[in-house]
């Protein structure tokens, strides 16, 4: 579920400075976790040690402590910066991250790649991962629709086991109707098709009266206003 | 999707011995993802001095990498050590984790917390973090039951953004049919229900067989090999 509810006119700048100032550590943060599921060491004190290091990064990292999520402090201004999102944040070492591609008519896609730390099955990757990146990348194509929303209902149909590795999921914006926007999506191996997924997105009562101003004021606007970075 | 397709008679000894050893690290780690999304440091030479830490701890982790994933290297004889799975592995940092309650009658519960990495709307935990959730009970469920299976089709119904923090999750057996096995599963606040799910689990050739042989050798045995611990 994204949260893309919001007009965000945060400057550019702001944007890269952020994410040039998080992007390594937490790249490196993502290898670690990585490393964790990967690592043959079984030297006791090289553990230790290794423990020892990520304490000491700790430590450094808690010597302020932001004072709510960053969900909460970026809303309602931060449309482009989910960067506390388990799939697509930069600050955020458990997303793999997806970037996600959107052209402003509910087609949203990505590329990317899943890793050792997202394994259910054996080699596969774990069903509820699945449904976790299917659920994000159709909360962009709804988004990106000019249609942002909750999640109502969300369902995944697993075709067979999606390979660990390199992979791609599309989704696209299917049926309005009232408050509700139907949509669709499909996770790819290289090999096809692996498991799909049908959501249901509400249009939530802010956003629906967000949407009345912007078409009064300007109905060409509504695009830009929803558009996903 | 869990995966208690196998029995598993690795001694106790070897369990704790390997659960001891990395579980502060990996404690460790979980810990610092937090922080990458709580931090608010913004001093660059310190974020830079903590990726070098990561980066210290990640050489020592790379000194020796296992031949394959957790997952393949432990199967068939892994169902004791789901420890790369991302939803309750011990070893993976991304889980919560979930320590997940089987009773041996198709019922599964787990109570755990949720931290702002696994936020998606402000305050709230990503849709797609409740679906995986859910999944990972589910498969506990039709597995305690003897009916473990890969998902086949999952669906969620979210009544209402799932605060962050404290949470409870359960899940039990509804109906068997065949190879198929219907479960149901919601996750709760400390207010009541926020999301359900229905799962439909497919019972895999090889687990058949094994039921059958199972069976055939000593029908009490049935449920000890597949109850999870």
């Amino acid at each position: 579920m994204s949260w893309p509810f919001a007009a965000d006119d945060t400057p550019d700048e702001v944007i890269e400075a952020e994410t040039a100032r998080w992007e390594p550590l937490v790249g490196s943060v993502r290898a670690l976790v990585d490393a964790c599921v990967t690592s043959a060491v079984d030297d006791d004190r090289e553990l230790a040690a290794a423990r020892r290091d990520v304490e000491s990064a700790l430590a450094r990292l808690r010597a302020a402590t932001l004072p709510d999520t960053l969900g909460r402090l970026h809303a309602p201004a931060g449309r482009r910066r989910p960067w506390g999102n388990p799939v697509i944040g930069v600050r955020n070492p458990m997303a793999p991250p997806l970037v996600v591609h959107t052209d402003g008519s509910g087609r949203a896609e990505a590329d990317f790649v899943c890793g050792a730390a997202y394994e259910g099955p054996p080699g596969l990757v774990h069903g509820g991962v699945v449904s976790l990146l299917l659920d994000q990348v159709l909360g962009h194509a709804v988004a990106s629709a000019g249609r942002p929303g909750m999640t109502g209902t969300l369902t995944i149909t697993y075709r067979r086991g999606t390979p660990l590795g390199t992979l791609r999921a599309e989704a696209w914006v299917e049926r309005e109707e009232g408050v509700k926007t139907w949509a669709r999506a499909h996770l790819l191996d290289p090999e096809g098709v692996t498991a799909e997924a049908e959501g249901v997105f509400i249009l939530p009562r802010a956003v629906r009266e967000r949407i009345a101003a912007a078409q009064a004021a300007e109905p060409s606007a509504l695009r830009d206003v929803f558009d996903q970075r």
